[in-house]
């Protein structure tokens, strides 16, 4: 999915919504508990309730990663639902992998020629060679890691160097040399409000990846005052404010619900 | 497995050598790929072999998950059978993971109780909050990437601040703020050579885990040199240049000789 198409489906649809596939199988609604492949179930309500609304899906790793083979089987199973169902919506893994070129390597084979997803979420401390074996795929994109939306962003993003450049300041102008605004994203959370500003003096057109409205406390309005290009250049990511929103037999209808106010809110912002 | 009966290991069995099982289905002996699990099956014959001259067994995530639930079966019964036949080495998974909080307890909770490893290598670039998830488990080690051995480590790792400080030192000097010397250890590249002088500056006492020497080119005598501590403070890694140095039928036998050397040397080095 190239960077035309992804603008034209925000376009037709009125939305940059991610839906998070944050599937923690301690959170799902009790009665799924009894169905064969519970967090496979709960994914594909969600998605169904929820594709008319957004642009994408992102499942973090860890969620499945930590029931072990069932849990990758269940991730399988909902890539394999989405290819089929929804071709038109992104798929990203959130990974935040990164390691020796030659591991790298490694890591992107799983996840662009096994898993077939359309995006992963990359971490830049590795540098350069690190990075760059995600990009040998044409269509595939890199999401790197930029400004966070968690505390600990503070720690060593925002430290300066003797010119007086931030540490995410680099990685966004440093690695615009491995790839350009139609292979690579950055991931820039919603809680850093007036920070978009100096993300957008570095990398005007780039799309950011933005995790952190919602349960986090990021603002959308914010985020779009500060952080907006003339092609939206915005994918805003929202996890459990919209999956966990309700634990009964509603679930799927209230995500929906859910999912449809931050699409409406966002068809205004599209304005 | 603590510091003190990490410490004893190195000194009963004169060596420091971790082998690193980045087992590629690509490159084990063809004789192999007959078995049922092939994979398993050339894991499990290089760790019977290699087992006298090493402390620490390190398979690195990427080459299980690229091979999807195969790939993933194959390490749970790796770690099973060291589990079950070696409970005095030490087994790292190398993933370098690390999100927000919510999310790092979750791979906290897939290496440490499902998984059961005894450390995890974890990327610092989101801070504490992404670190910390991984130290609420006793006996369990974090160890944080510091200085790298790829090239792309000059890219960030190296970025002085206007004090002059590198930002691996701060990674080294702010995250002892996390944990001490009895949990968390760092990730060094052999490759850095008198930087580890520099690095002995910040953290005296902790362990390093020392991947590049062999296929990648650092030098063990070098490491020493510049990193060693009174309790060696080292686990020094070598993957390929083991576990590959022969593809035909002899493959375990060649790898046992070569960590041999390697575990000689180490014991020169140790006196």
């Amino acid at each position: 999915m190239n960077r035309q198409e992804l603008i034209k489906e925000f376009k037709e649809k009125q939305t940059f919504l991610c839906v998070g596939l944050d599937t923690d199988i301690k959170k799902i609604p009790q009665h799924l508990l009894h169905e064969e492949d519970p967090i496979y179930s709960f994914n594909r309500a969600i998605i169904d309730a929820t594709a008319p609304y957004c642009v994408a899906y992102k499942p973090n790793l860890a969620f499945y990663e930590c029931g072990g083979l069932n849990g990758w089987k269940s991730l399988d199973k909902t890539i394999h639902y989405l290819r089929e169902n929804y071709p038109h919506h992104l798929i990203i893994a959130d990974a935040k992998r990164g390691d020796i070129g030659n591991t790298s390597k490694m890591y992107a084979r799983c996840f662009f020629e096994e898993m077939g997803v359309d995006a992963l979420t990359v971490a830049p401390y590795m540098g350069e060679d690190s990075v760059t074996p995600f990009l040998e795929y044409p269509d595939k994109w890199v999401i790197l890691l930029a400004l966070t939306s968690n505390k600990g962003s503070h720690d060593f993003q925002l430290t300066e160097d003797a010119t007086g450049e931030r540490l995410f300041e680099k990685v966004l102008r440093q690695s615009q040399q491995w790839a350009d605004a139609d292979r690579m994203m950055y991931v820039v959370g919603a809680t850093q409000g007036k920070l978009f500003e100096d993300i957008r003096k570095v990398v005007p057109e780039h799309f950011l990846l933005v995790p952190g409205i919602g349960a986090q406390g990021g603002s959308l309005e914010e985020v779009c005052k500060y952080g907006m290009t003339k092609d939206c250049g915005l994918i805003v990511n929202s996890s459990r404010a919209i999956i966990f929103a309700d634990s009964t037999e509603r679930f799927a209808e209230v995500a929906a619900e859910k999912a449809k106010e931050v699409q409406q809110q966002m068809a205004k912002l599209l304005k």
